[in-house]
C-alpha cells in the first residue's frame, strides 16, 4: 500500500517544533491524514496546534484514533536517537492485530523486532521502515561532482528550520518554468512524502557520503535540476558529521542557507538544552559552509530561506531584508511568503552552471 | 582468549601503505604474529614486505599459514567498503573447524554471517568483530568538552597517514614523566591493541558523535590526558563525516596534525585513484580544522606528525623543517625519530589546560 490513509502517533509532543514527520505529514498528504494522538495536545485539531491542518483532529487515546478506520499508523515524532518508546509497542500490537499497517522512520527498525514482525507477519501486516538505508551503499568516489544536472543541497544553521520543506516548495515552481526539478529526500519524513531515497542518518557512518552519491546520481537522470534534502548542521555537535559527509557526498554546485530567524543557538527549540552554540551571523556560516567544500569543488549560495513562523509579518519582513543585506543573496520565507525568490535564484544558477560547462 | 598468537590474513594486499591493520599489529605487538598469508607478496618477511617486523614469515598459502600454528587468524585488511572478499569463506571455515579463533574488523560483522556464526558455535570458537558498536550510544550532547583531562585528537590531512600510530608512540613518554594518558581507540585496529574502544565509522551516523563522546568520558576516568584516535579527514569526500563528528564528539583541547610529507592529494597512495583533491599546506589545513571547531570549543594545534617513511634521512629532516616553518608547531616523525617534541608539547598543553581551569 503505497498512499494509505494515516493515524499519526505523536504522543506528547504534537507541536510546531517537536513533531517534524507529523507535521510534514499534515502539510503536504492532509487528506490522507485522519487524527493525530497527542494526549497531551493543547487543542483539538490540528489548526489549533499547528496553525494549519485544518480539521484534522487530535486524539486523546489510541481507541479513539483507531475508531477514525486509518488504513495505517504512521510514528510521527522522532525522540532524540530515534529509538521506539516502550510505552507504544502496545499500541502498535493492537494496530497490527486488527490489520492495520505501520510506518516508521525511527532509528530502530520495527522489522528488526521480532514480537512485531513476527505479528505483522502472521497478520499480514506491512511494518515499512523509511530509514532503513538499502544495504549495498558503496563509499563515495566524488562521481556526483559529474553530473549534467545543476545539484541544489539546502544547508542550515541547526536542525529542524525547514531544509527539507524550504525545497518542496520550490519543486513545483522549477518544474513550472520549464527547468526540470527533482526533489532527493535524505530522511525519512521527505522519503514518505517522494515515495524514495535514502535516510543519510541511518546509514554506517562511513557510507554517509556514498549514500548522498547514490541518491545525486539516480536523481540526475533526466533532471535539470536536483534538489538535496539537507541534514543537520556542520556547527550541531551531534549531527555535524552527517551534514559534512551529505555536503562531500552530494558534490552540490548550489547551496541554499536554511535558518529560523529567531533562534539563537543551536538547539534551543529544545527545552532544557544549554545554550552553548551560538549561530553566528548568516554571511560567516556560509563562509563557513563554503569553506568546508572549496578544495572539493567550488560551490555557491543562491539564496536563504527564512523560517519566520514565530514572527510578526513586520518582524519577518525586518528579519528577511537584514538577511538579505548581511548575505547580499535573494532571501525568502517560501512557507509564508512566496518562494518565487528561490525559484528565481536557482533558475539563474542552472543556466550560469549550464553555459559554463 | 584476550591476546592471541595470530596468522594475519593480508591476500594480494601486504604492503607499507595497504594493510594497516596488519602492519600495526606487526608493529605493536610482533611476539604474538607468527606469519601473513599473502600470496602476491614480494618478499618472504615482513622486514622484506614493510622494513619492520624482522623475521615473521610471509606465506603463500592458508596451509602453510596454518602450520604455523596459530591460536587466532586476524584478517589483516580493510578493503574499500570493508565488507568480506567471498573468497576468504573457505579460509576462515577451515580455521574455524580446525578450533582457531577469528579477529575481523571489517564492516561486514562476521558474526552476523549465519554460516560462519552456526560453525564457530559448534566448534567452541570466538569470532571477534572490533568493528561492532555497543548496541546502545546516544546522540552527543557536548558532554565531552566538561571532562577534567586534556583531551587531545590526531587529525589528518587523509586517511592512513598514522593517526593511530603517532599517539601509541606517544602514551608511553607521557606516562613517564607522570602525566597520567590514556589512547582512547576508535578504529579497529586501535581495538585491536588496547582491547577497548568503539569502531566510529561503524556506527549509525546520527550516532558518531555520541560513539566519540561515550569513549572520552570512559576514558578520562582517572587520567590528566586523553588520547583519542583521528579518523579520515575533513577533506576526505568519502569520509569527512566521521571525521567532524568525531571531532564535536570528543571536544578536543588539542589536536595534532598527522600527515605524510610526500602526499598531494587526498587518496594518492592507492592505486587508479583520480588526483582530485590537492592537500593544502598544513597552515591552511589547520585553518580549517580549528574553523570547524571554533563555534562549539577553542581549540588549538599541539603539534604536528609527519609521516615520512618513504624519504631518504635528509629529505625527511627538510620536509620537518618546513612544516616546522609553515605552521610555527613543534614537528617531528615521531616513528622514524624522537616522539618527544609531540610529547613534550602535549605535557605543555596539558599545563596550561590545568592552569586555565
Amino acid at each position: 500500500m503505497d498512499r494509505p490513509t494515516f493515524l499519526i502517533i505523536a504522543e506528547g509532543a504534537f507541536g510546531p517544533e517537536t513533531s517534524k514527520t507529523a507535521n510534514s505529514a499534515i502539510r503536504y498528504f492532509p487528506e490522507r491524514v485522519l487524527g493525530v494522538l497527542d494526549s497531551t495536545a493543547q487543542g483539538r485539531t490540528s489548526q489549533d496546534v499547528l496553525g494549519y491542518g485544518g480539521a484534522i483532529p487530535v486524539v486523546r487515546t489510541f481507541a479513539e484514533g483507531l475508531a477514525l478506520k486509518p488504513q495505517a499508523v504512521l510514528i510521527g515524532i522522532a525522540p532524540a536517537g530515534g529509538r521506539l518508546p516502550p510505552e507504544w509497542r502496545g499500541w502498535l500490537l493492537e494496530a497490527i492485530d486488527r490489520g492495520i499497517h505501520i510506518w516508521s522512520g525511527l532509528h530502530t527498525h520495527l522489522n528488526d523486532d521480532a514480537e512485531l514482525a513476527v505479528r505483522a507477519k502472521a497478520k499480514g501486516v506491512t511494518i515499512t521502515d523509511a530509514r532503513r538505508p538499502p544495504a549495498d551503499i558503496p563509499v563515495s568516489n566524488g562521481l556526483a561532482q559529474d553530473v549534467d544536472a545543476y545539484v541544489v543541497l539546502t544547508v542550515g544553521s541547526d536542525c529542524n528550520v525547514g531544509k527539507m520543506t524550504a525545497q518542496l516548495q520550490l519543486v513545483d515552481g522549477l518544474n513550472a518554468r520549464g527547468v526540470r526539478t527533482r526533489f532527493a529526500a535524505t530522511g525519512q519524513t521527505g522519503i514518505l512524502i517522494e515515495g524514495w531515497g535514502i535516510a543519510v542518518d541511518a546509514v554506517v557512518a562511513d557510507f554517509i557520503g556514498g549514500a548522498a552519491e547514490r541518491l545525486v546520481l539516480e536523481a540526475a537522470k533526466g533532471a535539470d535540476v536536483v534538489l538535496v534534502e539537507g541534514q543537520g548542521s556542520l556547527i550541531h555537535p551531534a549531527y555535524s558529521g552527517v551534514t559534512l559527509g551529505l555536503m562531500h557526498g552530494a558534490m552540490p554546485a548550489g547551496m541554499i542557507m536554511c535558518h529560523q530567524a529567531s533562534r539563537e543557538f543551536i538547539g534551543d527549540y529544545s527545552p532544557g538544552r544549554k545554550a552553548w552554540v551560538p549561530i553566528p551571523k548568516l554571511s560567516e556560516l556560509n563562509r563557513i559552509y563554503l569553506d568546508a567544500m572549496r578544495l572539493l569543488r567550488v560551490s555557491e549560495f543562491v539564496g536563504v530561506a527564512l523560517n519566520t513562523y514565530d514572527l510578526s509579518d513586520a518582524a519577518a519582513k525586518a528579519a528577511i531584508r537584514e538577511v538579505e543585506r548581511d548575505t547580499g543573496l535573494p532571501v525568502t520565507d517560501p512557507v509564508r511568503y512566496s518562494p518565487e525568490p528561490l525559484i528565481a535564484a536557482i533558475a539563474a544558477g542552472h543556466a550560469r552552471w549550464k553555459a559554463s560547462r
